[in-house]
């Protein structure tokens, strides 16, 4: 039995849907950033890092969202996830997925957090008139040169999906013209009519 | 055959020490930062992000490195870089990398480049000053919660320990106390004994 700790509007909504995807037999547990809930004990004792997501598992408690997607993808074989059995293809999976991770996310979490790498205010404010640039070169990449159709990786769904639908939810608050991006916009309707994917959504937005 | 693309001085070395623990047989391409060789079209062709590392395979080039270090343990089964057959230790060992790439490793960047996130130079020097708190604060939760002993995964040797050791090589220069963090600190020295180590090490600092 899987719990996902998640909070809306996050990219725990990745795993979310994974979850979904894949079948999986498994419980939530909705953290409220607007209570602060993610650094009071409780949640600090599953995830000292003070973040979402979390996944509690019979075994231990995972994070961070590229190591669960795969986990995700391993643990349900059947659901075919991820290309388990080729080390090249299973390699460009992760790599989009830690490109969304530790570039994409991160420019985007400098509108909402730049606390965390300043401390004065002028500079958080010059951080968030940059988010629009630095978050629309990350899509430009994608869309020119990593994203496939009608899925990330081409022809097969895979846990890059969910996890590019996720943060593509948030190119408009970030300030980034959606119609610059089309093939990205298409993936994320795409996504959007999956029963999977409105299942998850429901569940967060509820 | 493999080729890795690295640079001096940055985390590619995590991948050229995993090439080495693999005994692959490989081959290497030094990028000079100095000479902005990496913002080229010769290097842009073989990786658009303009970023170290990359790996060139018989299939396709490989970016991002913990796609890559993931890609050299399953490559090389025999080397038993990481816990391969259990779903659950290997994303421990994933999340791990997770975080280096995309909190600690982020944290660091906001001291020289902080040009990604901000244009004005008041703004830039803002997150210089910070990176002595963010960076520590990672490697409390890493000296306290996450890192085991003798390797960063306990008794075994995974691809999360090449990956600490390099980035572990910038404590000081981002103005942390080693003298905090002994037991990440033991493990650089560490580290620094293993042959292969040293092999990475003598070549990109020749």
């Amino acid at each position: 039995m899987l719990t996902l700790f998640y909070a809306a509007h996050t990219c725990s909504l990745a795993s979310h849907i994974a979850l979904e995807d894949a079948a999986a037999d498994y419980s939530t547990v909705r953290i409220s950033f607007a209570a602060e809930e993610q650094r009071k004990p409780d949640y600090l004792a599953i995830n000292p890092k003070g973040r979402v997501p979390a996944l509690v598992t019979d075994r231990g408690i995972l994070t961070e969202t590229p190591a669960m997607l795969a986990f995700i993808a391993q643990s349900f074989p059947l659901a075919r996830l991820a290309p388990l059995d080729d080390p090249f293809l299973f390699a460009q999976v992760q790599a989009f997925n830690s490109y969304l991770c530790s570039t994409l996310h991160v420019a985007h979490s400098h509108r909402m957090r730049g606390y965390r790498w300043a401390d004065d205010q002028a500079a958080i404010e010059a951080m968030q008139r940059k988010v629009p640039q630095s978050v629309a070169a990350c899509y430009e990449l994608i869309e020119h040169k990593l994203l496939g159709a009608p899925w990330v990786m081409g022809e097969t769904y895979t846990i890059c999906d969910p996890y590019l639908f996720t943060i593509a939810q948030w190119l408009e608050e970030d300030g980034v013209d959606p119609s610059r991006f089309p093939k990205v916009v298409d993936h994320r309707r795409r996504m959007s009519e999956r029963p999977q994917v409105q299942r998850a959504v429901a569940e967060e937005l509820a």
